[in-house]
């Protein structure tokens, strides 16, 4: 059995959500988002996530990470932001000693749909039906979680981060 | 006398600089660049990042922070990439509880040399000039210094920072 913290980056809404996986089986364990305060000053709000972030993994114990890459399509001032939200997702895990995963989009709706065309609404029905028992609420938390189960299908079929291995 | 740090973020080559400002007075503490291994993660790069900004103030102890607004004109991947660096640019600082300040490029040419249209060669000089006894090797590292310069005349003009006010 291993648990995986999946993570769906913004700097107003960063979703997470952590799962339990053994064998072929996935179990939910928990999902949420952390917002922050579009008023505040960015360098605070970093600060909100990256304590968040901390402290949910001392919390929950996962023992991998899993970012989604979000597409490059918007204008430079919010790449740039979402670039911050982002490098403290990635940051984050990695200083906390987690091996950190990256998915694209398409490769997740893959993972989760079976198709990289799937909308927002065919992830969040998959990712209700592969987790029995989550009552998920937020998009956010829900793209966190199928950020998750992709890393889950994918650890398991290539094996190429070794179970329970910590990188630092 | 009030310690700053100028900041200028890249995910390859982060400069910083550390100076000293006593009324109209500047002295040149330190400067450098943290350089990762692009061949290397980007999530262990921007540990390796967060760790090596974190331990130069732990160090040097300054007061205020201040980091570069880079020109987003880019590729969106590039983008990216430089929003993950800037990230833990502002987040490392305000996390040790620093106040942290931004300039855009021209904020800090115009501050430095007079004029927003300055050469990178010209506000190297400029660097050099205010900062005697600075060997200043490295480009980044140079403009690291000169953000701190920018922050000094517009913390020193404007008053809209307490002075040795720790935010957190």
């Amino acid at each position: 059995m291993i648990r995986l913290m999946g993570i769906d980056p913004g700097l107003r809404f960063m979703g997470w959500g952590i799962i339990d996986v053994d064998g072929n089986r996935l179990k939910h364990v928990a999902d949420g988002v952390i917002a922050t305060d579009s008023g505040e000053s960015v360098p605070l709000r970093l600060c909100e996530l990256h304590g968040g972030l901390t402290r949910l993994i001392e919390y929950y114990k996962p023992l991998e990470a899993a970012v989604e890459e979000t597409y490059v399509n918007r204008n430079g001032s919010s790449t740039l932001k979402l670039g911050y939200a982002r490098g403290v997702a990635l940051l984050t895990p990695a200083h906390a000693g987690l091996p950190v995963a990256e998915y694209g989009a398409m490769t997740v709706k893959r993972s989760v749909v079976g198709t990289g065309a799937a909308t927002k609404e065919q992830v969040a029905m998959m990712v209700r039906r592969l987790l029995p028992g989550a009552a998920i609420l937020k998009a956010d938390a829900s793209d966190a979680l199928a950020v998750a189960i992709c890393h889950a299908h994918h650890r398991e079929s290539a094996r190429h981060v070794a179970s329970g291995t910590r990188m630092a």
